[in-house]
């Protein structure tokens, strides 16, 4: 059986862990299988200076099951990439799920998907993120937010959190659980639970 | 000033975390630079199927101030690579600190440097790991361990909670606190606190 896929943005400065976390969760489903992809393709560095291969480019990419979109010091930069932007609301006509951590959510609500959704962000980058679309109902005290098939998560460890999140909601609790185990993760499960919140809603 | 080197040392089915989230914390510390390194340098493939650059091989690296050796299912073959071997203890007579995440460990007992300190390791590999040297003073439950300059951690996620750890040590406590705090991570800070423990200790 041909395995569901993955598909997770890079661009120059991502933030590392938004982009592993979910990885780690989810690299070992039985599926499903990760990819990378970047507009060009190839190598692509984060903001903490390591480099990443993406196997597609957006031209070459196929349809993505699950998108991801990190955020990191380059999201500053990519909300005003309209070929970024395009791919992202090309593959989302398709998905089954789209994702993002951090402030890869100002990238989405950018592109326009998140029109009257609720989603979430990082909290210190909060004003950011609001400001790319105010028609999205921001949450601003949330790990992480599942409205349909767009889960947004808080900053950076909070995708980690979510991406287990997902897992119950497309597996069980179980399943969520024994990722979890094996990778000796105390999972923050609750999305409702935000440590870093800034106490207010949309 | 130059910044002080942290390698981290890569082989193939590296376990994806173990890396990226001390990568994550370390990262952006003001007088550190994280560096990859593998056998032959260039592309290296995680257990979870996405590959990193490691811009250093064992021939050309420099000497590393901090060296980080992850776990995975790679490790299960790299206990017997003698090219690694001599690397691991080639870089140690002179690192500051010489640190683990998971099987890392079982690596590092290999190499041989950790003979009569206490360290710890995977729960779910603990046999394997502790098999590879039994004049390790293994500790069944931990977190993370510091002997000296020697830093192992449990399984995986533990590892991200280990680099703050070193951040304390180096730095402290603030430091620590103000990345897990950017980076929304709610540290396990106990490093005696192991909800995976398997109870015993050499």
């Amino acid at each position: 059986m041909t395995k569901k896929k993955i598909g997770i943005v890079l661009f120059n400065e991502f933030e590392t862990l938004d982009v592993f976390g979910p990885v780690e969760m989810w690299g070992d489903l039985p599926d499903y299988q990760v990819f990378m992809v970047s507009q060009n393709g190839g190598l692509v560095k984060s903001a903490q200076g390591v480099e990443t291969n993406a196997t597609y480019s957006f031209d070459n990419a196929p349809q993505f099951d699950i998108l991801m979109v990190p955020g990191g010091m380059g999201a500053r930069r990519e909300v005003n990439n309209s070929a970024l932007l395009e791919f992202l609301r090309r593959q989302d006509k398709k998905t089954e799920w789209t994702t993002s951590v951090c402030t890869g959510s100002a990238i989405l609500a950018k592109a326009g998907v998140l029109k009257g959704r609720r989603a979430t962000s990082n909290k210190l980058a909060y004003e950011f993120a609001t400001s790319q679309d105010r028609s999205v109902l921001w949450q601003g005290s949330a790990r992480w937010v599942v409205d349909g098939k767009y889960v947004t998560s808080s900053g950076v460890s909070a995708g980690t959190d979510m991406a287990l999140g997902l897992v119950e909601i497309i597996y069980n609790r179980q399943v969520a659980e024994k990722i979890a185990h094996e990778t000796e993760y105390i999972w923050n499960d609750n999305a409702a639970t935000d440590l870093f919140s800034v106490g207010k809603s949309d």
